[in-house]
């Protein structure tokens, strides 16, 4: 037996080691304080499982078309022209198992062997994994602290594109970094796309996770719709992120190819979830409304705890569920040079479990600060503070 | 933009095209009779139902492990090692959103470019529609009529390979034929894999739609389970096609690197719905078999009433829900030589709609026999029978 070559370009999700420890920890009987993961630990609003459960006992149990059921389809479009401007139609938008699927169809629709591709990193590592196992060339481009934000520099992305350069990813509202890109940075990009014929693929997965202000899309500028794909999940914004439901939405010609692969790949999404999906969108929405709620008091305690540490400096973003804190000045005093050890030593002496700058891609030629990342979708304000008091008497000692 | 070369080779069920025809002739207000679908129209068992429900109202609504949920691999396994005699564990086993999830991955995870893959044809066109967008050589071999029932020509498969050879697709208790492999096909078929060291995707799909007899795999012959990899699925036998739940069962080397593609495509199959699969397997089991005393009653009208047509040969199998009756007197009885022209008359003038040979791969040089397939899982008896006499009584006119 042969395993076929090109796995050695496949990538994961590390952060996935970090839950291990984390479990294991545990299990060994102390207190752990997750900061580590994206999942939620908030309930699905229930009117969204009523919902659901309806459905099933009504018999939407047999195969849905491979595009998803066409109410729904209808529904996503609207809810992306009311926030983002546009003007799409139920031709515009495929259901899928989730938001990842939209990644990996991505670049099977749009990407030839060869070529190349830009992607943030520090960014969801997923993006750099898929390029290179599909056979594309993988450019990273990064992020640099501004004054209240991180932020791009078009200039240095610009200077990366060849005429091999066909694609890029925008995560605007970034996980790992909480960035989010300004009006200008948002023309430029758009600019850029538009100059150098580029195809973006949008990952807008937090684009709802919002605590002050409004979310802007890329999609939103003139001309871009027609060069973007948007990924867009129920995951976050109604905490159903093990329902596994999303969408991508897109110019026609590639949703056809999209829907295409869904036969290809599973046919088709859940059938009775989408039902559940319905009631997410057009049902009461207090439940979405909570869920935010809750986020933004988690991130008010954690970014201002986070802060009274010395050696920490970490933004306020208005939107994901992410801090990417710079902890050089930290871990010098501390005495670490090594993320690795960092990281093991908090959880050991403190319960704290993180991700690190690590976990989000290959580390860049000449990188010279040091970030941790701070995940507050799955711990309660009460353990933000208790697990954050022992951080900082432990950083602090 | 420019879509993705490799686009070209995409294929896809070119069956739901057959299903829009007879949505259309429905909408006109005609009736149909549905013996196109792959789908089923029988509700899924309550007692799964019920435990879905719960385990989305105990809060199983976050993501689980890539791998699936270890109870429900636990019992994914012992419920293969009681039908197939083997001894795999937990490590053996990745959930995944679907039976045919298992098929791109498969070769994702085996196949190189220019590698040649045996599959069937007439046989499940997601099969050649992979092999070729993913960059292999699809090499077709096909059924032959045998006394009762759909055969392999060993010798014939033997002719074909070459030292490019890697794998080999085998649906036995095959989709379209309903063709069951015997003891004996069974044994030539793994000693050619293993003289040929080939590594097999065995779709057991409908192993458990079984009416008499016990069904077989070849995963249980001496030597294979360590060159077998299983696509196993909960749409048939629980009537759950529309849940997307299944699962991939080989080799543990092969397991890690299908649940790493995991992370990559999915990050995981819907959390709480493994809560109703786990009630699938250790609850209740008069849902399960209610579904297929229901299926046995449906096949032995259907074939019945179609081979009293004159002109028309099909057999009786044990095992799935297709019936592939030999039509060429038929149709050149009644004048046609155009697949196409024949069911879309017979859907014209009956309302009896079925696919055909057309639909389960590209046909092979010299076919001289013609076929069309009776799916039986998505149509009541009652509309079994009206639905039959209608397409008898317009061939025999």
């Amino acid at each position: 037996m042969e395993l076929a070559k090109r796995l050695s370009k496949l990538g994961t999700e590390t952060a996935f080691a970090v839950s291990a420890e984390a479990a294991k920890h545990l299990e060994q009987g102390n207190t752990v304080y997750p900061f580590h993961l994206g999942d939620m630990n908030i309930k699905t609003p229930d009117n969204i499982i009523e919902a659901t459960y309806k459905a099933m006992r009504d018999g939407k149990t047999g195969y849905c078309p491979n595009y998803g059921i066409p109410k729904l389809r209808q529904l996503v479009a609207e809810d992306i022209n009311r926030s983002h401007g546009t003007d799409y139609t139920i031709d515009n938008v495929a259901i899928q198992p989730g938001g990842k699927p939209t990644i990996s169809k991505f670049f099977m629709a749009m990407m030839n062997a060869g070529d190349e591709v830009l992607y943030p990193n520090p960014g969801y590592p997923i993006y750099e994994s898929q390029i290179e196992f599909q056979g594309g060339l993988a450019l990273p481009y990064t992020y640099h602290e501004g004054k209240d934000n991180f932020e791009l520099d078009i200039d240095e992305i610009e200077k990366k594109i060849t005429e091999r350069t066909k694609l890029i990813v925008v995560n605007d509202l970034q996980n790992p970094t909480g960035a989010e890109a300004s009006p200008q940075e948002l023309e430029a990009l758009a600019d850029l796309s538009k100059r150098h014929d580029l195809f973006v693929l949008c990952d807008e997965a937090y684009f709802d996770i919002r605590y002050e202000g409004k979310s802007r899309s890329l999609a939103s500028l003139p001309g871009m719709a027609e060069r973007c794909l948007l990924l867009y999940t129920f995951s976050k914004k109604f905490a159903m992120t093990g329902w596994r439901l999303g969408a991508t939405i897109g110019p026609k010609e590639v949703i056809d190819v999209i829907a295409k692969l869904n036969v290809n790949d599973e046919s088709c999404s859940n059938h009775f979830i989408q039902y559940g999906a319905i009631e997410a969108l057009t049902g009461d929405q207090s439940g979405a409304r909570e869920i935010v709620n809750t986020l933004q008091a988690r991130r008010d305690i954690t970014v201002s705890m986070l802060n009274s540490i010395d050696g920490v400096r970490c933004y306020k973003p208005n939107a994901t569920f992410y801090l990417f804190p710079n902890v050089t000045d930290l871990m010098k005093r501390k005495g670490f040079d090594d993320y690795g050890q960092f990281r093991k030593a908090a959880l050991r002496e403190t319960g704290v479990s993180f991700c690190t700058r690590l976990h989000f891609g290959r580390p860049l030629p000449g990188e010279s600060q040091l970030y941790i990342r701070f995940a507050y979708s799955g711990i309660d304000v009460d353990d933000i503070k208790e697990g954050l008091t022992r951080f900082k008497k432990w950083l602090e000692s």
